[in-house]
């Protein structure tokens, strides 16, 4: 099956985009500002023509690849540079379509390339991610090689238990988060992953 | 392979209690406070016997299943109990041990029954969670139903894109989600579910 055209990049929907592909996010700034730093940050999300549905723990994203990591990483940006600890949860699922039931068929549908935009945020994050290639017996193999191809690109920190740690400018671990999940697309029909991105943290910070 | 003994169910470390299993969680209280809710809220999880591992992002606990189960628990209501928009993310994985690297086997090793502690916490939590058993082909199956698990419990409030949304008094959400967990444990070797507790949102207030 043909991939989503390269016209039809910008104001995709969901019917016009397989293979079906979505997140779902949580904010979590830790102010009682949260409400007003949370409004500002997914400000212009519903002018993005990505599906967007909120609920009282978090926000779904559906549509075209390409924006849906550019508002994940637009939107955290935004409230990380309000100097507030600030934390994201991150879902993202490829090849589950359905709402109440996943309607998965296994199939493999390549995603296209990622748009690559450079440049920095200036925003150092702290992720914790895990990949889930779901229904096939190698997904060990397939994980550790996404794991690999982190540590390539520079930002992995650490490993620990169930998840790998990626440490760096936001845009980097974007990138190289959306890398290996892609490139885990190709082994699976049906692949999540969880992240959760970290700013401003008074753990890290040096005292 | 002969499960736990009876006798080590209190303070059972890791080495002794197969299958694998731990958790990892954060805790995000939207107050300026965050940081004595989070401390008064873990207070006492290092006297557990729990394998106990804090990082600038996520807290992982190691070791009796029960004891898991509880604290994650007591934690999230201490934080709610305080009356501020508490969320905690948790991250539960059965059967893959390894530290950078899992070293999931893909045996099947049944959790034994969990203690069933009644009662209710008097805090109503809103969860969405995710149930992920790996590496093997008939996972959607193994999902719906365990879906379909949480439903005659009470506390399934509806699906939604890659998540089921819970709700009800945080023990019941709790026992419903472990039931199905560990139920799920019994068709995969290793297994993870993704879950995310809301309280006092002011999205879900009556205004």
């Amino acid at each position: 099956m043909a991939q989503v055209s390269a016209g039809a990049q910008e104001r995709t929907t969901m019917a016009e985009a397989p293979p079906f592909f979505g997140a779902r996010f949580s904010l979590y700034p830790m102010t009682e500002r949260y409400v007003p730093i949370i409004l500002e940050a997914i400000k212009g999300l519903r002018d993005t023509g990505l599906e967007v549905e909120t609920d009282d723990v978090s926000t779904f994203l559906g549509g075209d690849r390409d924006r849906v990591f550019l508002e994940l990483g637009r939107v955290f940006a935004a409230a990380a540079r309000t100097g507030e600890h600030v934390a994201m949860t991150v879902l993202l699922s490829h090849g589950c379509p359905g709402e109440t039931y996943c309607e998965a068929t296994g199939e493999v549908r390549v995603p296209r390339a990622a748009a690559s935009p450079s440049g920095k945020t200036g925003i150092t994050a702290s992720c914790q991610w895990s990949l889930y290639p779901l229904g096939v017996p190698g997904y060990m193999d397939v994980i550790y090689r996404e794991i690999d191809r982190t540590r390539r690109a520079g930002v992995l920190a650490r490993g620990a238990h169930f998840v790998s740690a990626l440490s760096g400018d936001l845009s980097d671990v974007l990138r190289a988060l959306r890398a290996s999940f892609d490139a885990a697309c190709v082994d699976a029909g049906h692949v999540v992953a969880h992240a959760t991105f970290s700013a401003n943290s008074p753990t890290g910070r040096p005292s």
